[in-house]
């Protein structure tokens, strides 16, 4: 059954988690670059991850795509081999998640993402042809659907669906925004509306913001909708750290990004929350993005265990609410095997000496240059250097 | 070339990392048992993992054979499908660790850890028949060297050290201790003492502790080896986590142990801050224990790269102190590519309305009561029941 | 000169600190009933802490009349020997604060506070007049101007600047409520425009929010004056205390309040931060309201002494932003004699298990039912429990 | 009853609090110097303050000579005026605190402190001397007995001791130490020793540290003794700050002293602890340092009311456990009237981006170098250069 025949359903879809930065913790893809040459280099790796997630109770896997587009890639082409082209990286990506798909009951889903052609204010044709370049790999390779992800300003990814849209497969399409909305300021709401007049059948957002702020935002966008008459699903994949301090561009721009988020990792007791907040509040598409690895993904198979009617696999591993501690034979850690107990602890950070929020950076910047700086990644050194400097 | 060699010749041998934590959370090993059946049931899992740590730089490659002694197994055995004996798992960890460091210059170490048996006031002679089954297989898979570790009486670790040398083979051995000591009150200068009498070429820490509590601890040991004039080389495999507020048996008794040690993980500069600290103490065999990823041991090969001369194959993906931000199109991003961003950082929790410190459980307990369920793994419930209840 | 001749002129006129805290800490007032008997009881403790206001730099001097409404006073009459009167209360801090104005350049203004009469619903003539009783003995006692403080209700605030109108004085008024505005829900800038439109000539905020949050809402009022085309000076007394965290009604729903309130006291550095920019925004009567202690309105004189010309007379025992440790003999201390170093500081609270911030209490409570409270001062125990039974 | 039958009798003597942060605050004593000139100047604020300890239970007025000793002063003299002596200084305090406890059941103790001349290597006989002469002064007003307090060095606190002793008066000697002892290094347990053999019938320790370092230095204190066979009544006086993070020298080294000490303010509760566990202690002289206002002390009586069998008159003004909020009208608030609920709260800083604990300064002196630094009160301006520069 495809996407779309299982949310109509009223099936639970559960997405899977970040590749980029478990993978950056395994030591297959830099940080900065952020691009996924390891579908080429290291299938093993990459393969492993996606099972690991099947396992956790994914029922998409979405090829390892992310910011596989061809002027990305080249634009980091020194960090990758020559022989690794946009073709190689997109169709590695597409038989690893098929192969590991047919393992299971998943659907592989094929993604894009933002691109740098738009950020540098190529045109909409330009644009469109680097999207479509991905598109022809996941046609002959002949995903279950497709996803537009991690776009920061609608207008990109009204572009990206109406591209994806040409392969008559279901789209999906999440944006990394926060209640605030997209860079050039379109409110969450009328992104959605946008986005579905383009062409999806499922909307949401990624990445960028933790769960809760990632709840606030999908509210808004499916009020949004209510108000357009419009119908679509909805979905939700946040990071898996708390950011209740970060602002308008998400946790990019927190002090601890990428290299010190470690104390902002979110518990599989927060996960289990944020999957029944999503599920009430009417989100069937749940999964993460960043910093969620298999036990976050399983946690929320196991939180909707009883509307799915099954665990998933990797429970046979897992104890729910900590159940596995009550053969410890440490009465207190016995103690521990239990529901409320998890809930209602607030975790130390054993570190006495860092305060519990950040001042994200780059907020004395006007908001002219911040969405300057935004809109042009190929703004030259001595630009740069000299706007850093004018909001110092 | 052997351990011992290496050692001698002044090499810094890189151990690696945790496999149970790690594993957990990829969705294989059961937190409660943490019994390495994984070994049998998803050898790709665990040679993924043992992959990551030999490209992250590890030297060593241990078995997964934590807590697979015959008698944990079985008291585990509701967990372990009944043909999973122990031999099966035992000899599947040596074949896979073995398989893998031939993929690259690492040695293997086959592991034996403390048991049930010991605890449960057997004597000698059986506690060391136990050992000596699983030494029967790393003679038989012919393994590297030997060790003992997570050993929280110096006399169980005695004994395994003394059934280890049986073998003819080096052997490190490892305890699970604090500056107080081991759980009998023997403090850790004795310990190393004991050890290296026993027939132990390396002492150490391992596990229990953060990195910091782990070097004060091989400090005491390396001071009460020169006041015997003993000679051992040192090892220190601590906690990935932050603990300065647990007490004599380390992280175990944190509130926040098993399921919400997030917030404690250490960034990989705490790991470089750990790596330079150990060598300058004179540790040589530095690694980690629970919650160290591979990306932790890579943050050793990274820190100690300049005396070793060169870097693992991971650091490929990894530019140091956040080179590959360098490239970065907001400036504020950018100004993190630098050694002295990392090192001062003080990086948020991003949750406020938690503490930094816990108060360890159990510590109303009264030290006899401790120690006596300390010792007795075989208490029955009711008994336990009781304590606990006098306890409070 | 009076207060409109000096706002008038451009003068900055400080306003005193929070009597009720100050006194309750140091013995004459209790907590709960917050009533002000110590004029009669203790005169010479109010007259001291009237003068350490002065001699900060207060230029206004508030009656100690805060709750001292008869139908407060009786309403708490086990608290009040029979013999303190509501009328003897009244003005004996009249006298006492007349006493000490006298002995420097400062203004004396009557003051009343929200009734126990409205929150029981009284009609508007009932409630009026109670506030004309306390008006009398400001009229016999011939204050200098009035002020409406501490109103949670725009309604109950405007009929109190109706009748202290009557007394052709100047009055100002100023509302406890945030930016969510008052307890019917009515906004910040529509509470300033009924108030100047009933007569206040000065209109701001006072208590209940930390200093921050204060300035938020008279920017608020100042938006509401403009859009309707209003004047009016602005005022602003805050508390002493940070509460990033509280809701609606401020820091009575905080767990803290109100004996474990001390880790939230403000420092000096933290007041001159907040004298600026409430000088920035406008504002030119500024002072503070529970928490404010003397050395606190020492700092609204001091960081706004470059405007004024001319520092307190407290401030002879006190050097500009640490200035007073430049003669430590230790070195380290003497590095903190100067602005940038108290300016960056971030305070520890050598409290390592307690957390940053607070869930305010109540907030399961549904917004009627906390409106009906907030509204029933005279419910009865039954209905108090059953209230409080149905909110968790 | 003099101070020695009163203990002997078993009495509970209830201490006094701070007076130069108490007045610092209230903008009477200048940080930095410390000088208690204010007894001369602002009589009548001295005098208020001793009326609220008094009123809030204490059992000893200490004179205000805290750092009057002649050299002190003169250091210190371009702080005070011309006229203002150390005679006429100490003379006023005398007279202040003898008025005051006329008042009620208080006994007078007239205090010395380590002085100037000790730290600038002057010897016993000018040392000696200067103690002398604020001794004519507690002689010729007739003090009840006398405290020797705040000594950093065991030898300076026996030689004031042994002036003091002359009087035939009874000595009390505190020494504002932590567990490591003296700034010489003589543990806490001798200096005890040293104190009683030199005449000393109470001894303990004041300032520098928090109440629960402070009764671990007296439980050492009190070991010593024991050791040595001596007996003498046990005192304590801590800071009512906590200061879990600071060093051998105690609060000053902390970045936040003196001016961001806020979020570390002790609140009632804590101090009801502390004094309920000094109690335990066999402490029976209780009382306070630097922080300690009226309601602090308030709390100490309230603590031990059951023990001595009266309420202090301040209570009038304060319900135990927070009883004053029972009759509140939000149900929330007043679930709060209760003991559990404050002791058990862990009270936010509402500063979500400060640490909870500090680095104190000055560790990167070298030892020698710290101590050289805190014998040379009288180091020139150049030395004290050059010692920061060679300790960065």
């Amino acid at each position: 059954q495809g996407i779309l025949e299982r949310l109509d359903a009223g099936e639970i879809v559960i997405g899977d988690g970040g590749f980029v930065f478990a993978l950056e913790k395994r030591g297959y893809v830099k940080a900065g670059p952020w691009t996924p040459e390891a579908t080429v280099e290291h299938p093993e790796a990459v393969r492993q991850l996606h099972r690991e997630f099947l396992r956790a109770g994914s029922s998409v896997l979405q090829t390892f795509t992310f910011y596989a587009s061809e002027d990305k890639l080249e634009n980091r082409g020194n960090y990758v081999a020559e022989k690794i082209t946009c073709q190689k990286v997109n169709e590695a990506a597409c038989d690893i998640a098929r192969e590991v798909a047919n393992e299971g009951d998943a659907l592989v889903a094929g993604g894009v993402s933002q691109t740098p052609s738009y950020l540098s204010c190529k045109d909409k044709a330009e644009v469109k042809a680097v999207f479509r370049k991905q598109l022809d790999v996941f046609m002959k390779k002949n995903v279950d659907f497709l996803i537009a992800e991690y776009f920061e300003h609608v207008e990109e990814a009204v572009w990206a669906v109406e591209v994806l849209k040409e392969s008559g497969k279901p789209v999906a399409a999440t944006m990394c925004i926060g209640p605030e909305g997209d860079m050039h300021g379109v409110p969450p709401g009328q992104c959605a509306v946008q986005l579905v007049k383009a062409g999806a059948s499922i909307v949401g957002v990624n990445c960028h913001f933790d769960p809760n702020t990632a709840l606030e935002t999908v509210k808004l966008m499916k009020e949004g909708l209510q108000a357009a008459k419009l119908k679509a699903h909805l979905m939700s994949q946040p990071l898996a750290f708390h950011t209740p301090d970060c602002g308008k561009q998400g946790f990019i721009d927190l002090p601890e990004f990428p290299f010190a988020l470690e104390p902002r990792i979110v518990t599989r007791w927060d996960v289990q929350n944020y999957a029944r907040k999503a599920y009430d509040l009417g989100i069937r598409y749940i999964g993460g993005c960043c910093g969620f690895e298999p036990y976050h993904i399983r946690a929320i198979a196991e939180e909707l265990a009883p509307e799915r009617g099954f665990l998933p696999e990797a429970s046979e591993k897992h104890g729910s609410w900590g159940d596995s501690l009550s053969m410890h034979t440490k009465p207190w850690v016995r103690a521990r095997a239990r529901k409320e107990y998890w809930e209602n602890l607030k975790p130390a950070s054993g570190r006495p000496y860092c305060p519990s929020m950040s001042k994200p950076d780059g907020w004395g910047v006007t908001k002219g240059a911040r969405e300057l700086m935004q809109q042009k990644e190929a703004t030259s050194e001595q630009q740069l250097k000299e706007l850093f400097q004018k909001q110092k």
